[in-house]
Order: structure tokens, then sequence, then C-alpha cells
């Protein structure tokens, strides 16, 4: 598998709203997108920092991922999710860590914000840590 | 504040060994350096991965923020922390955010790992995520 860089951190945040606010107004970042994720139930905002994008999600239903990961914290946000950018392909990628042990959330890629690729692989097999493979198929 | 990029994301994990093989293992990451941090009492290692960093953290003491991160995970490991390299001084960034009504919890920068120059933003203030501002004194 090759990773070339971070190309998201997910960020799970109660109110979206206040969230862009202290990221635009506090620490000078600029939002480029807010898009609704109708099938995992979120709205996010997406901030570019070099080469990686800050992406706010805030859940959309008290079932969305999002939405639980809150309510497991306290009710506060946090950082909820990391993603890699696969040069060769999330499809290859997915079947290499399997092959190595790694238990997977998504068997095969699928559609992600951004129209991206995307998988996620199961926190039980990464240390406890959310982890998202994508690429961008237009590339 | 003048944020270039995302100089590191800090990953807590409960074994630091076990950790560091799946980086490299099953992502393909290679570990470059491994540090003991002792007034954080944390064992850290370091992955790159294009601009930015990777940081795992294990936690050498019950009073380290990292082992009561893990505590109040249910034992298991997840993205501690996210850090912004700032091109105009941390010093400055601090009075700045500090001016905007965030709260701090470093009122000025200190040494963290690396030799960089650090401070911490009170995830009360920046919707619930630890935010660490970071400048290299060498550059």
């Amino acid at each position: 598998m090759d990773i070339s860089h971070i190309e998201h951190v997910g960020i799970a945040v109660p109110d979206l709203k206040e969230a862009i606010a202290f990221y635009e107004n506090t620490l000078g970042l600029k939002c480029f997108a807010i898009e609704e994720v109708e099938d995992q139930k979120v709205r996010t905002a997406f901030f570019k920092v070099g080469q990686t994008k800050i992406e706010l999600l805030e859940g959309t239903s008290p079932e969305s991922a999002i939405s639980k990961f809150i309510a497991n914290n306290g009710g506060r946000g946090g950082i909820q999710h990391i993603a890699f950018a696969i040069e060769d392909g999330v499809a290859n990628a997915l079947a290499e860590v399997e092959g190595k042990g790694c238990r997977l959330i998504d068997k095969a890629p699928r559609k992600g914000a951004e129209g991206l690729n995307i998988a996620f692989l199961h926190p039980k097999s990464t240390c406890g840590t959310l982890i998202e493979l994508c690429e961008d198929p237009n590339k």
C-alpha cells in the first residue's frame, strides 16, 4: 500500500456553525465547502491546511456515527478519524491489509464526501484509531 | 496567525511497540524516531506521511495525559490532538487567540518533542479538540 499523505482529519463537532466560526475567526482558516452526506447522516465543512483537509462533521441524526462519538465523549467534540490518501488504489489496499489480518469496516470502496472512493479499517485492528483509506477517482 | 500545514497528529496508543508494528507492517509507514519526553511522561514514535508527522504516544505513568485519555476512552487508543505549524511564531499566535477569548493551556511556548516550541489551546475553547500550536526554532 502506497500512502502519499494525510488526505484529511475528521473532527466531530456538536455544532457545525459554531465550529466553522472558531476555525475561521480564531485560527484564520477558510471554509471552502459545506456538504451533507445523507447516507452517513452528517453535515461536513472543509478547510485546507497545506496538503491536508480538516473535515468538521456534525451528525444530522442521533444514529449517525458522529452523534454517537460525541455522546460517548461526554457531549464534547473531538478528532474522530484520520484518512490516508492511497496512491495505488483503495481496493488493492483493502485486499493487502485484510491479508495481513486487519479487520475491515468496509469490504469494498464506497463513495464518500467530495466524490472520493473510501473505506474504513476497524479500530479493533488499528490500536484504537478509526482509519480511513481514500483515493480520488478523477486522478 | 499564519498556519502553514499540520505539523503532526498525536495518536494515543496503549502499547507503543504493538502500534509501531501496525503502522510499519500493515500501513507500510516507517518509524524514523523514538523519543521519551520526561516532563510529559510519554514515549513517542514518529512517522512521516507527506508534510505531516504521525506521533504515536504511550504514557509512561498513570498521571500522563495520554494514560488518562486512554482510561477515559475505555482503555482504547485514539487520536488525542492535532498540531498546526505556525509560520509567524507561537507566542504571537497565543496572544492573538487569547485576545479573541480563547482559553489557553500554556500561556507561553514551552519545549516539546523534537525541540519544537509548542503550546496547547484548551478544548473548552476549540469545540472539544485538543489543538497544539508549534514552531521549529531552527527555521
